[in-house]
């Protein structure tokens, strides 16, 4: 196997953005993640708040709004140029350089791609709240409101545009759960699967 | 990370069995499969291709016939006498000896275990057709068949005892990709895992 691009999806405050600089940092290449909104923002022209929340999270609309509204209806027309301007960036840096690309439905973007590997990052709820907690400096109550919140519309987001299941084992070629096994033991199967 | 029980959950023809094997066969512990239908059949007086039949494949019906039929309704209490017989007998394994399970549900029956490690093994169905057509000596269209038939019970059986979903990940520690990783890396990854 010789995989020199790894997407990682990840849950809210599972530590996935985290896990995902540690492995680019062992193996020395870039990592994408916000770096993606300034590049669509700077493609499209919006600004890099409103890419942040429609780049990842759109469709914002309830699940209900969206059995009732079709992705070729007005409204959901601007978050469909956003992905598209988005997959095309990740593609684009996909093609020039080794790195890891976090969120951003990637592992579908690059499901085609042999020398990618698509991990997921997930995590016991108490370890994400107390995450959450602790990085957002807010109550367990916010925490947990938050951490569903969050995922609720990343899964929204990923269904939408993938057609497959969000966090279902399926879609990627690893799936950690970083509570359980640690940051680190996660990091090393990582790039340990890069470097065989 | 101190664990010593491995529970493998498998798609059919993913190779988890093998997998298993080989993970148990490096740390030198017991490997537990069709052994544990000899301990039911043993322990019920049930015949073990009828305990093979319904420990694992129950409840048998469709999944139409589970919304309409409730657990303590006369016709599954049979398959519910097994399938607790058969947990009792995993949870003194488990209590017992440092050892691998593969299937019956054993990531859930000992879900709450802190010295379990529970592992899900899947495979694209390309290389399932392929390894099912080998190991069975049957068909191309023989093998999508008997592929889609055993997960299909897999996973009605899983989710009428577990209450969850087959195949989702956040059920497990981790979950392997055997056709895109291989059963080498596959084994590699969980046996460095234990000796951590």
């Amino acid at each position: 196997m010789k995989k020199s691009i790894i997407t990682v999806s990840r849950e809210f405050g599972s530590g996935g953005r985290i896990i995902g600089k540690m492995v680019a940092d062992r193996l020395g290449i870039a990592y994408y993640d916000k770096e993606i909104i300034a590049k669509v923002a700077e493609k499209t022209g919006f600004a890099k708040e409103f890419i942040e929340k429609n780049g990842e999270y759109s469709p914002s609309k309830s699940i209900f709004a969206y059995a009732v509204v079709s992705r070729d209806r007005a409204g959901s027309s601007m978050n469909d140029y956003i992905y598209s301007v988005q997959r095309k960036i990740i593609l684009d840096i996909a093609e020039k350089e080794s790195c890891v690309i976090v969120g951003r439905c990637a592992d579908d973007i690059l499901s085609g791609d042999d020398k990618s590997l698509h991990v997921f990052i997930y995590a016991d709820d108490e370890a994400k709240i107390k995450k959450i907690m602790d990085t957002h400096q807010v109550s367990e109550k916010e925490a947990v409101k938050l951490m569903k919140a969050t995922d609720k519309k990343r899964s929204i987001n990923y269904n939408y545009y993938t057609d497959k299941q969000w966090g279902r084992a399926h879609n990627y070629d690893l799936c950690l759960n970083s509570s359980e096994l640690g940051y680190e033991a996660c990091a090393d199967i990582i790039v340990n699967l890069i470097k065989a």
